[in-house]
């Protein structure tokens, strides 16, 4: 199975790339979309040491360009910026003209109401929109939150390099369930539901974990032996805000906070209600890794933070 | 059952009372909200005259209101003029408080693509992104083009009571399979998806023929005799007279041309890629009208116009 990938170097992509790469079941022919301006970068170079062909692609060039790097491609996969989701039409447009059997947007966040929640959510649903307007086979994959950015400072501050982008602070009274899944098995998850006939034009929520935001803090303690300050944020103070949005990166989290933590939408039962198919039912087999095991990693600094390049860039710049 | 029904005098509404009252297989017990200064319309007085209880609603006014008269409500029906879509959201949120088990927004129409097809099926999405926000049970009924709309002029002008909106224009080359539906019919669908758990919080797309353009102009030649004159307008010309759009109401037949003529977004192959359930795979005992035996009846000259009442109020206007 031939499949391409946009943002192959990100976070996601990296984790797909792995994922794919690792997949027993199936055996996947993958090719990197990369930046003409970036086929030089180290990260790039590196992927290329493990077997993934990299193919130059101008998003924003024309799309004939790009429909000729998507020619023979089974699937296609994007995993773009939030910022750069306009992208995705040409990308949609070139791989129906190739013949592309499977769009995968770049959703991959916690489930949610289709518009009017998170601001670059209504981005990602104009992509799906348009996909079906061409009437191109897709699949929609989310994946809840991130074990990696969910954890909070303890006091002995061995979780400082790795604490989510929550901080301490819980909307709501932290008794709401929330979906979540180590980064590192969302590539898991993606080998498995790209080779799958029944997620053919179908939404997919893939998470491992479910558990409350008390539920999360209340383990850290049992693991560390730390007491965890916990900052109860009401639904007034959470509007309020996001009404006073100065910061377009604390806006996406305060949203996502009232989506999941003051909501409760990112549950198997919220994503079956809005039509999504739940991995756990499709895949009783995978068990992917475990929060517990997750935060003993944490605990005891065996993990990387996230976004390592982009925090060493914006310390050099 | 108890159901509670917006718009039960015009069109859709009309037929989905007839439905429900003749249904067999549930008793329905049908509550028509009527807007407080049309409760002595002689429309009215004959519903209540049909056994159907009449509720006093201002979807316009306190959603307090509105919720007390649908507490003990089973499922709301909203049949609704375009420009009114507005008044499903407090109608929707009134349906959540007080605990409707199914809300049925205004669709019935035929299948296309959520948004940037037609202008007010995206008011009809937005509807449907607040019912999904609320977390409101329900279900989207799509029914095609109506038969009632459908014929052209027939040179004896014996058509000519019950021309459909799209006259003689075709949009392309009429080779375009089209779902349609006899209107009567809509109700006798909509008895059986609403009584149905296998629709709760799905959308069903209930149509009971499926022809092209150019098959529906053969099969009234064959039926009456008469040589048909056929308008042929491509896609440019489609496109330019929506470009230049002067009448609402002419921009939406435009726009329908668009989808189920041109693109042939109108069929099941479509509304299953979509996501929808199809009503011939849920009941396939329901036969509806067959539209060989609405030509026949058209030709006869045993049906009356549609919209009587708005035709007869603008001609005294």
């Amino acid at each position: 199975m031939k499949v391409a990938i946009v943002g192959a170097t990100g976070e996601t992509g990296s984790s797909i790339v792995n994922g794919l790469l690792a997949s027993a079941d199936t055996k996947f022919d993958i090719t990197a979309l990369v930046r003409p301006t970036s086929l030089k970068k180290p990260e790039v170079l590196d992927l290329e040491k493990r077997g993934v062909k990299i193919a130059a692609a101008d998003l924003g060039g024309p799309e004939d360009e790009i429909t000729n790097q998507l020619m023979g491609i089974d699937v296609v996969i994007s995993t773009i910026l939030a910022s750069e989701l306009k992208y995705e039409i040409p990308l949609a447009n070139a791989a129906k003209k190739a013949g592309v059997k499977r769009f995968v947007p770049c959703f991959f966040g916690p489930v949610m109401p289709a518009r009017g929640m998170l601001w670059f959510r209504d981005h990602k649903e104009d992509t799906l929109n348009h996909v079906q307007t061409i009437y191109l086979p897709y699949t929609v994959i989310d994946v809840g939150w991130w074990y990696q950015i969910s954890l909070p400072r303890v006091p002995s501050g061995r979780l400082d390099s790795v604490v989510g982008v929550t901080g301490n602070r819980i909307a709501g009274d932290g008794s709401t369930v929330c979906g979540r899944t180590d980064l590192r098995d969302v590539g898991n998850y993606v080998a498995r539901i790209i080779a799958d006939a029944r997620t053919l034009n179908q939404k997919v929520f893939a998470y491992t974990d479910l558990r409350t935001h008390n539920e999360v803090y209340d383990l850290i303690e049992k693991l560390s032996g730390e007491k965890i300050e916990r900052e109860y944020l009401s639904s007034e103070q959470i509007e309020a805000e996001i009404a006073n949005k100065d910061n377009i990166d604390r806006l996406s989290v305060l949203q996502f906070q009232k989506s999941w933590d003051l909501r409760g939408d990112n549950t198997p039962e919220y994503a079956r209600y809005l039509g999504y198919q739940v991995a756990k039912d499709l895949y009783p087999d995978f068990k992917g890794i475990s929060f517990e095991d997750y935060c003993k990693e944490a605990l005891e600094g065996r993990l990387k933070p996230l976004y390592e390049r982009r925090r060493k860039a914006t310390a050099a710049a």
